[in-house]
């Protein structure tokens, strides 16, 4: 499985979300201390269940079970952990269990490009500056090409949180040709170097690396903004977002400040009923902020037509992307498929 | 893992949720056309996270994902196939991947006998037969006892469904010993007789067999009436139940009348807030018969003592068991235990 076939699976899971073709119960929490009282064990899992016709790519049933210990980065294990299992859809037969920690990479990468492709400004008018928040800011225009892949633009993006989602969404947008210069910032600043390396030496981008303090000046400079992390505290301030910036979310609580969610010019989500549950909008939802009717669509519809995405060049976006179950069912699909292929894997006698 | 020892870990989570020491968000559905327009494919799935602290016998987080096709029986496959998942509860580590379905069956019959044990009726005074719903039928007392396990007297018992988790419920209370005669019914009568055989055979207990036509005269010379069905009407009929009479329903739908529900003496169920989105009192909630405070109680605090079980040797009760991912876990958590001790089981490395 390659980024770009993980990226066209996604693809196709929206376009089975949008067409209707998809059942997904809203993922649930089981939460050891992560928020709740008892125990103090500071974790929390979910189990998110989905069926997802592909039509041509195929069709899936099963559920991911993922673990989130923010402790385990100290003990040397992954934040995130997981396993698919994936099922007969006729008839519920276990087909394979597959770790689930590489396709979350894969699938929240991808709908991170995805979103950046379908929603970040493909250039402002020469000269806009009167809506920008601080006119001292210069509006850049990006214009910078990758040869090769298409003829999208590139643009410059900040990534909060150097974590292996934030490395795949970078990775994701690469492969579509669409990642300029990025600025990569962590509360860990060698953990922001790192990636900074990385995306210099592997994905051949410009690339600078900074602690919490730096962003400010890097969400300022850029036209797209990642946050992949967990926290909970605004690390976003719509004060420093340049007119036509997009914000895309990816944590499970708060990462953006109240204006980011009030003054933005359309905030698109993966899952209407999920975001209220889950993700950086709920403390707003719950304040009062914000109402349902605020939220412009759902990705899929919006690459499938059905929405328009960004209307104008200088719209602010938010995009707040929690993860939706049949992502992971439609990628592990399609693995699971390839691996009967190329017959890897081990198989079992599941019942006798 | 004998049946012994799943009954006491049963009760070992029992009474973990009775004193508060489990987290269990109620379980949810994917539902392929079981009861939902679509897709048609005549199942759904379940998703039961839970967190055990049994104290001596452990601590444990996982999930089980179980799926039910009716249509399965027909194809030669288990109706119900499951998998569990075991964590690390302090760091989220996967630690083994089992089947469950065998579990389910373990856990199920546990339960069943569990409640017969806490709540069937001990035995009538000589006489009583005013509040007989039908007074030709004679208030029989069990009296025969099995020697060795305990002073308790046996039940005769209608089970209505003759599947893995009725056949568990039966051989639970036989080794408990307070099984007595047994009256099987399915509404294919070729399973009942072959169940009956075997309660003949290795429960050492009188046992017959019949259609759904029998259903009423078994039910009106039983005193415990369990139902392990797939069906969606009313098994069950109220005025055919003796008094002190105990009728426990371990199926997803509907299996007992109205009037099982408004003129039991009391209701005991396994979780308060899960009956009211699964099982057979999930109709009568809709239709406003049966309001919450008409429940005297979960099983959990009745085992506890902390909640009356049956008060008077006549009243008729409706236990509703629809299963909880807590027994599911324990009894899987111990299972895993067991294979670290005796060696067995099949190592991998789940990350690198």
């Amino acid at each position: 499985m390659d980024l770009g076939t993980a990226i066209e699976c996604v693809k196709a899971a929206f376009r089975a979300q949008a067409a209707g073709r998809t059942v997904m119960p809203a993922k649930i929490t089981l939460d050891l201390g992560e928020l709740g009282d008892w125990p103090h064990l500071g974790g929390s899992y979910n189990a998110m269940p989905a069926y997802v016709d592909m039509e041509n790519l195929g069709t899936f049933a099963g559920v991911k079970w993922i673990s989130g210990y923010e402790d385990n980065v100290r003990r040397g294990l992954p934040f995130l952990m997981s396993l698919i299992i994936l099922n007969d859809p006729s008839t519920g037969f276990p087909l394979c269990i597959m770790d689930g920690t590489l396709i979350t990479e894969y699938r929240t990468g991808a709908a991170a490009a995805i979103a950046a492709w379908e929603l970040a400004s493909k250039g402002l008018p020469r000269g806009l500056t009167a809506s920008t928040a601080d006119p001292s800011v210069p509006v850049s225009v990006p214009v910078k090409e990758q040869e090769g892949l298409n003829e999208r633009e590139c643009f410059a993006v900040t990534l909060i949180g150097a974590g292996a989602q934030g490395k795949s969404a970078l990775r994701s947008m690469a492969a579509l040709g669409i990642l300029g210069d990025v600025s990569v910032v962590d509360i860990r600043e060698d953990r922001a170097r790192s990636l900074a390396e990385y995306v210099r030496n592997d994905l051949s981008c410009n690339a600078t690396a900074s602690g919490l303090d730096g962003v400010e000046a890097a969400v300022r400079r850029t036209d797209v903004i990642v946050t992949a992390t967990t926290a909970n505290e605004p690390l976003v301030h719509a004060e420093w977002t340049k007119p036509g910036s997009l914000v895309i979310a990816l944590g499970s609580y708060l990462e953006v400040d109240e204006r980011c969610v009030t003054e933005s010019d359309a905030i698109v989500v993966d899952h209407e009923e999920q975001v209220t549950h889950r993700g950086t909008l709920v403390p707003y939802f719950k304040s009062g902020v914000l109402s349902r009717d605020r939220i412009r669509g759902e990705i899929s519809r919006i690459l499938a037509g059905e929405t328009a995405g960004r209307r104008s060049p200088e719209e602010r976006i938010l995009a707040v992307l929690i993860g939706m179950a049949i992502e992971d069912i439609a990628v592990a699909g399609l693995v699971y498929h390839n691996a009967l292929k190329l017959g890897v894997g081990t198989r079992y006698d599941l019942i006798s």
